[in-house]
């Protein structure tokens, strides 16, 4: 299956019409378990394709590329970041890790925290969670939205609508200088969410994992799913597409979010910089010095 | 005279209409070079106001404020800063000039060196220039954008459009999330610069200040009034208003920009924050536990 195909069912660049509904977590387009093991050789020529793009990305270094993962807890954002990138060059890509925001970062505006970690051009930088949790979270308990020292009459009926209207316009910008940002909803159902759990509660190489907030949060779980639904409507465009990844499966989610990422970098027109007559004449003159020694 | 009164002439809005020519760099509003006493003793009593609302802004700890300075070279963005802001909080105060763009800094978007300074809730942050070069010094001298490393077909002829449409979209942003900005253009005329530079040059004291790119830039007077007169017209906002500030009179300028601090200062709801009943009952048992020592 070519990474086009792949990817197609999962893009949405236009969210008028989306229904979250449309897409089934346990969707694999048809794949079987069985293919399971085809998927991780997919995935290992995934990662090796990436490799030399990133390699090109870096040495043209004129684009960045930033990656957000958003998903309930157990949805696989940490496993689907190490699968699908490791392999690649740690001195290009950096990943964040947005937790609940210090005092400090609360003192300031939302997205200043995620602003100042924007990947450099030739980088790709990957944000694990990131500004959506302003729609999703803060959605979902909008007391949090106190914590912000937000003064009162700034935080009416609209606050939704124009932090929408804000982070396209936001994306927008980026996109206009060079950074593709791609969005990435891992789509977990509520009832794979429950067996993840269990399986962080009952192995004990896993209870590290497991936090009693998770549960606490699971108790919103449809209510996220609204938040998830009502920001993908309001925030998929042309340029930031989301991709609502179907993630009950892990094998699944990595084969599309690896192809999502290098169907993205093989659309740039990413080379090595050319050598001119200068820089020709440079390397020829170093070459003679260094035969002289 | 009222700070309103002073300010209104200069304050833009709505920038559609907008002519530079409208205002003259040697504008006083009919005040003599007598009124100079009177303007510092002016200048003192708006020190002394701006150190109380400063003094709130901190405690509340709600709003935050961003004064944008830009101008022609030895318009006084440098003295006006010291003269207006002098006597204030530098806790709650923070100054950061922009100079030519770092390698790191252009390896970023453009907004982002800007952006990691934003002011925190309860502070005045103050840029002396700002990411409004990016639409100035790079506009007059397009080849800097090369610097950038900009992906070549994101620099087409809709890239000051896009530009001022980024940037009024950001600090739409901002205001929605408490933080007020006020940009000044100290409007200095050809004249008085050449005059100014003179100075620097004949005073020892002042030769630091003086750099011969100065006067390299001074060929291009017109060009940058171009600039600026779209950049008002582009980017003056109900939300981040442009002031136009008259700069051949410093006394005037100080005057100016010192009353539109204050006067937005004073329309915003600050008060030091109320002492609850718990935060009384808390006072009063520390109270006791110190007269109990």
């Amino acid at each position: 299956m070519k990474s086009s195909e792949l990817i197609k069912p999962f893009r949405v660049t236009q969210g008028k019409d989306f229904r979250l509904k449309r897409i089934r977590p346990g969707d694999t387009l048809g794949l079987k378990d069985e293919f399971k093991k085809e998927a991780r050789k997919h995935l290992e020529k995934n990662v090796a394709r990436l490799t030399e793009l990133q390699d090109k990305l870096y040495a043209q270094d004129q684009w960045a590329v930033l990656l957000i993962f958003q998903a309930m807890d157990a949805a696989g954002k940490d496993g689907t970041i190490k699968h699908v990138m490791s392999g690649i060059n740690p001195q290009g890509c950096e990943v964040y890790s947005f937790k609940s925001p210090s005092t400090q970062e609360l003192d300031h505006d939302y997205l200043w925290r995620s602003m100042k970690c924007l990947p450099q051009r030739g980088r790709i930088g990957i944000f694990n969670r990131s500004y959506y949790e302003e729609v999703l979270v803060v959605r979902v308990h909008p007391e949090f939205l106190g914590k912000q020292r937000m003064p009162a009459q700034l935080m009416g009926k609209k606050i939704w609508e124009h932090r929408f209207e804000d982070i396209n316009g936001f994306e927008r910008y980026l996109s206009r200088n060079g950074i593709i940002v791609l969005k990435f909803f891992l789509h977990i159902s509520e009832k794979e969410q429950k067996r993840r759990f269990m399986e962080r509660l009952n192995d004990p190489a896993k209870n590290w994992k497991f936090s009693t907030s998770d549960v606490e949060e699971r108790k919103h779980f449809r209510d996220y799913m609204e938040a998830y639904e009502d920001m993908i409507r309001k925030t998929a465009s042309d340029h930031a597409p989301w991709f609502v990844v179907p993630a009950d499966n892990k094998w699944f989610t990595r084969m599309v979010v690896g192809s999502a990422l290098i169907h993205a970098l093989e659309a740039l027109d990413l080379k090595y910089p050319k050598v001119d007559q200068n820089k020709r004449n440079e390397l020829k003159a170093a070459k003679q010095s260094l035969d002289q020694e």
